[in-house]
């Protein structure tokens, strides 16, 4: 390991090494002080409360030059800090707490910019129907913003990234690829519409969804798909140990994201490898379908499959392709990665 | 508003203008949400866990140029970013139940690099009988460490900013100045000690003691001393409504500390307006002094006064000084603010 950098060693596999340092005080200890779930495994960590509650936790630092586009306004990218760390809380289902904001600007900010960002902070959290609980203000060359999102959910609501068992029915909120071509709209200066730039620039927690599919008893695993499409399914598999089967044309995908891609290749890409959607990958019992998608708004878009069978997207054609495991990852990328 | 800079307005002041913002749906509302005490005017939120317990969490961001001198070691550094928020835990008088880590670095960092950052963090977690339960990675020009750290403690034994009332002892833990020393020793490229080094690169969260303390019934009001002992001061004298009358003789300060310093002006300063301590400043019940000493090492330096007789320092001779509100303060500052 020595003299080795991060870049060529990248995020996940980071992360996997500093778990296991995380971990050097034996497991049974940690079960005792009520950790249900630590570092590296699923969208946030998972406190016991003692009762029949548990709390999760999750925190995400963003920057300006790579998180925040210049198109952005204040507003936005206060919003985006607290929308990104609720879509983690909606993950597990829980219902958000609290957040807490660390802010780190440079001393020549204009106070109204700090007053615009606390705003869209505090719309996001209301919109989640929580409250900005505390912070943290600093001087720092680059304007970074470190949010840390709670959340509480009955320990037998808790969704995690694993309980998907084959036959499970897969499913998404929302649609796939939106702010993927946002970004690179931007990139080219390519127009596109309002609606486009919006699902980049003020990403919807799935709050309420989470909570309606938490109660619902049918979900067997869910994360948020952050990172892009095929990245989350990869982590649910690793999570599940399952496959996955996805069915290329029932993707949800805008009409204007199929036009802007023009052909087929570009669409794909948009619609598996590029991140900032923050919509939720679930799994489904198959006998509940029914009952789930009369409460929430979602779509299926393929099946669990055996590990062995691998993550494999099936064409209209019915040509099976092998969706590959890439996508946003920090650490081994530029600022421009949420595009490929 | 209009045009003005963070710089002119400082941290404190920005602070309240955020609190502000983040009040904006009625108090009332957030009761029923169960926030016990919201952005601004504690060391921790505090959120209700609907028994008989609350949960308590804070956030700090450190930077690389700013916080950590460059004598510092990774494992250093990894210790620091976690024990700062121990502290803030600590001065809520809670114990420790998890922290999480979100860590920005330059892509070019080495593997190495972060693993003994991760070491030095989960060191300091299980000195103070906990882990680190999550994270987030991201790349980023300058390292950026923002740590969040969780707590509990029983409602009865929460320990706030205000409940100070005239008449109640005022008491520290360990040594004022210490950091101050170190940073300055740094800085001028003075000779210090591996002791007084070690007081500014790996402050002890003073968990165990906070705990003794919440538990004995005794302490009014608490806060770590962080930004400096006057900092501190102005802060519990705002929020409980009371002055101090700090006797200068009585100040624990390292012999070598007063060495350091030379003059009893400069001694003062150290003592006084430095940060970077990570001390308890408790006010007690005088009636329960006696049995607080036998049960935790800290030391009497001054008693609560009436909030109108201000903040003074007695001399030895016996002479009053007006004790300044001046110390570590984020925004209005430069790298080197800790030491004036």
């Amino acid at each position: 390991m020595k003299n080795t950098k991060v870049s060529s060693v990248g995020e996940r596999a980071l992360i996997s090494i500093l778990s296991e340092i995380f971990k050097t005080s034996d497991g049974r200890e940690k079960e005792q002080e009520g950790i249900l779930i630590g570092a590296g495994s699923d969208d946030c960590a998972v406190l016991d409360l003692k009762g029949e509650d548990c709390l999760v936790v999750t925190t995400d630092m963003l920057h300006r030059t790579t998180d925040f586009p210049e198109e952005m306004t204040p507003w936005q990218i206060g919003w985006m800090s607290a929308a990104v760390n609720f879509s983690d809380i909606a993950a597990m289902g829980a219902e958000p707490t609290g957040l807490v904001m660390a802010i780190g600007m440079p001393v020549d900010t204009e106070t109204a910019f700090v007053v615009s960002l606390a705003k869209g902070m505090q719309a996001c959290a209301e919109f989640c129907g929580t409250a900005i609980i505390g912070g943290d203000l600093d001087t720092h060359a680059e304007l970074t913003i470190t949010g840390t999102a709670l959340g509480r959910v009955k320990k037998s609501q808790l969704l995690l990234r694993r309980g998907a068992r084959p036959g499970d029915l897969v499913c998404v909120t929302g649609y796939t690829g939106s702010a993927g071509v946002a970004l690179e709209a931007l990139q080219l200066r390519k127009p596109v519409s309002e609606n486009i730039l919006k699902a980049l620039f003020e990403p919807v927690p799935r709050t309420k969804e989470a909570r309606t599919l938490a109660e619902s008893g049918a979900v067997t695993s869910m994360m948020d798909t952050s990172d892009g499409l095929a990245m989350s399914l990869y982590d649910l598999s690793r999570q599940s140990h399952v496959g996955f089967r996805i069915r290329e044309s029932a993707l949800p995908i805008l009409k204007e994201v199929r036009e802007f891609a023009l052909d087929p290749n570009k669409l794909r890409e948009f619609a598996l490898y590029t991140g900032g959607d923050f919509e939720l990958l679930i799994t489904i019992d198959p006998q509940k379908i029914k009952k789930v998608q009369n409460i929430c708004n979602l779509v299926v878009i393929g099946e669990c499959t055996k590990y062995e069978a691998g993550i494999v997207l099936e064409s209209p054609e019915c040509k099976l392709i092998t969706i590959e495991q890439r996508g946003y990852q920090q650490l081994k990328a530029k600022a421009v990665d949420r595009s490929t």
